[in-house]
């Protein structure tokens, strides 16, 4: 690991998306398919510890497990095995810096940590983001067509009362080429009545993935968008973030954030939608642990043209407690690699570095988010 | 600033696609919303000199206005004010090494600096590239769907008597799907009808776009494409070059070089497009000011595979002086940057360094432009 | 060239993917024209000499003809005419250190040596892999609509007992937008009676394709897809490996790999491919030649999230007897960078970094096309 500068290193981080995590043990199988975006191995492929991911695990997660530095894959998860699941978690997210997660809880809830369980293994602070799929599809049970609409709105404000943001996965459902214009009253009650009408269950619909988001910003509150990266449900092609162009527009000036998850390998194109449009917001999740020693090579690219009042920091972490530790250092390892380069060519000041950190590790977050409100 | 190349730091230049220049003092505000691609800030964001291109102008142009590096937002507006603006431009167009100044007059012209006053304050040669549309728009108040084609190739072929070139914003207007063929007459009366018939002004038909290339191409002087990056307006998933692939496939035998100006984030897109077909010509304008110090890592994408005689220099610098300084001197950083590379590398000998810095400066925007026939 | 590490240096390699190599001499017009993937040059640009891989030759390959580095390029082309092209392909082919070549023999076959002609020369083994669309096309002489299913069927089995894998060249002929579904019987006989009515030849149906991957899937070998970065008779924006998901996402359960080759400049959505999909490998030929020094950025972006177990080595050299050097050399070069960063970054041990070239060098090649075995 290359030195991180001071105030990196120091810096205190706001995680505006990641997820619980999972508490039981984990064999070497389970741990495997928790790594990266594949749901499993294959005799056709080797390990997915050969990755840069892998390498990241036994390069800077084994020594918080109390291993020497690129411990073997096999040392490594009995050395986990003896500490326990609980302990594990603990040591990672300790480790992180991270002052305030926000977690959507709304992938699996049964397997992994509550929010307050999660704070608690954390030590720190924990805050909700409302999975707004997840709300309509429980509202949908036990819904009519006609009902849809108004029962969704009135379950999703409750639920704001404790949120600070709301998320769509449209892009895993539908893709991300959402129409501009909000849906009318007739539309997501015919939309609805097509849903219910075929038993409702998993909701993948334009009109309500769109009509979804409206409530959301109706609301008030900052809504995420899943965008490019993820597992092999995703059709990557229809998750380009600029097919949300139309929404953007259709949304700039009501003054509520919209932020772009992950991005990659769509990060430049998403940093220019932060650019031109005032409410969006940009990270680089998720691609930062599985990119291992690059992610700072895509974190520059993420900030050649994003302002950096419009970048956040995420890890995207799920279930393993090593990724919110790896997301973590690996960010700060890009953050100091790319204001270091800015430093040496002339480019900025020391001021002008702290102050980049500053904003891109929480300031923006706290702008954003407000839960001193919730 | 890493040191640049002495061959690099003294190569003319010619900045093939650029703008005219503000002339009167502008507020933080107004210079804010001119030095990106943003239409204004927002109290979402933070102020938009937290970006790569806002340290830029603190780092590269204070000295310029005899400010220490690194100059604060504030001393800096002040210090530009207390000069002038004119004493601004002059000082900022002397500064960029340029020979010739190719400007694009057809966007905001009233605010804007002609031709000749931008010569006068660079104190160089500046060369008039005529917008299409801007043409088609003047020549279609008072013409009919049947007079139309005919009006406008009449009003071009004028124009190109002083002209060095013609530029299609068709991106803005439709995105960059335009067919390959030649419309027809018949089409173009239809379009035009459909046109005038909604009370004409703003051009967006793809036929008559397409047409209007065509009917440049006829001419034989270069026609410039608008290409990726730009501001809220465009739709940039329209806005790969790869979507011109038929109507290049179809002009490749003309002899008549096609320019592809920006492209970024799709500036490797282009560059494949250069290597393939013989007319085709690309560069990263725009980009490289506004990802200040990152300006190399963009410059080097694109010169990959994009063969050295097909790739060229602009600033696509609209309205701020910074912009024309910034773009220029951020080109030679990359340039300088990359054959340093090739050199340490062994990759290429001194000699040939400096021939591709020559074609890329300038050498390539003389063999197609051919002003000295103007 | 940076020194690379000994167990880059000495790394056995199998290129999966290249082509016959031109024996006759070559005039420098067509020297030209083999060297990248533009037909010819033209008066518009410069020698095509004027590139990365020009520059790559004369600082590559001229020492292999006993010409100082940064030869001009006319001594290198009189040199290369002394020597004659036998020898030439002679020295370049034993200089690559590849132990096993796999060729397409299917494009051009009569300017090319055959297998076993171009084994003769490199003295090493070579194999042979079979294009789907050549045999269609042969096959279809004489076949009926009726019969054409099961003739090439037939046909492909034949050839399959002397070949390691077949190739798709879809993305030339219709683009990889292809469904998921294998195309009923009636469904080929239909498109076969369309082709054949219209008098056969040239394939070029989207349903045809489909079925002749689906029959080499059948037979167990490797399915080879051009994907991406071509010549000039490409769309390439309809060859973004992302568009075949719904067919990898359909094949994902047989076992048999997919290799997408090329895939610049969409090699990073390639690589999210070789993660999530089971059977999915990937490479960056062409382009590693093509892009230079340029080659170890491209090869550092394939492997941000591609397992390595997933990542081969190829060339896809055809014709021009430097290509498989410059291929080889610069794919070496681009390895040996990238596990030094990593070694530098405490990101892997000295055995990690081993393993890794291992298995991109040769392992995985051999793991999946079995030639033992042919």
């Amino acid at each position: 690991m290359t030195d991180l500068l001071p105030f990196v290193a120091d810096l205190p981080l706001v995680d505006h998306h990641c997820h619980g995590v999972v508490t039981r043990d984990v064999a070497r199988a389970d741990f495997e398919a928790m790594l990266t975006e594949a749901d499993t191995t294959s005799s056709l492929g080797t390990s997915l510890f050969d990755s840069l991911i892998g390498l990241a695990v036994r390069a800077r997660c084994a020594p918080v497990l109390d291993l020497p530095e690129h411990a073997s894959a096999e040392s490594y998860l009995d050395r986990r095995a003896e500490l326990g699941a609980a302990e594990v978690a603990r040591r990672f997210l300790r480790a992180t810096g991270t002052t305030d997660f926000l977690l959507d809880g709304g992938f699996r809830p049964d397997a992994l940590t509550t929010t307050g369980e999660f704070a608690e293994l954390a030590g720190t602070r924990a805050h909700d983001v409302v999975r707004l799929e997840q709300v309509a599809e429980h509202v949908s049970r036990g819904s009519t067509a006609q009902g849809f609409a108004a029962a969704f709105a009135d379950e999703l404000g409750k639920r704001a009362e404790t949120a600070v943001g709301f998320k769509s996965i449209a892009a895993y459902r539908v893709g991300l080429g959402l129409a501009g214009e909000r849906p009318s009253a007739a539309e997501v009650e015919a939309a609805a009545g097509r849903w219910l009408g075929a038993g409702g269950g998993r909701l993948a619909d334009e009109v309500l993935h769109r009509f979804l988001v409206f409530t959301g910003l109706d609301l008030g509150l900052p809504v995420q968008f899943h965008v490019g990266y993820g597992d092999s449900d995703v059709d990557l092609h229809r998750c380009d973030p600029l097919h949300l162009t139309g929404l953007l527009r259709a949304t700039r000036d009501r003054g509520v954030p919209i932020l772009l998850l992950h991005n990659y390998p769509f990060h430049r194109n998403a940093a220019y939608l932060a650019q031109v449009f005032e409410h969006v917001f940009v990270d680089v999740g998720l691609a930062t642990h599985n990119a291992g020693f690059r992610a700072p090579a895509i974190l520059a690219e993420l900030l050649e043209i994003a302002p950096f009042g419009k970048v956040l920091f995420s890890t995207d972490a799920f279930g393993l407690a090593e990724l919110y530790h790896l997301g973590t250092a690996l960010f700060r390892q890009g953050l100091s690699d790319f204001v270091r380069a800015g430093l040496d060519a002339g480019a900025m000041s020391e001021v002008d570095a702290v102050r980049l950190c500053a904003l891109v590790g929480h300031e923006n977050a706290k702008r954003i988010y407000r839960w001193e409100r919730a």
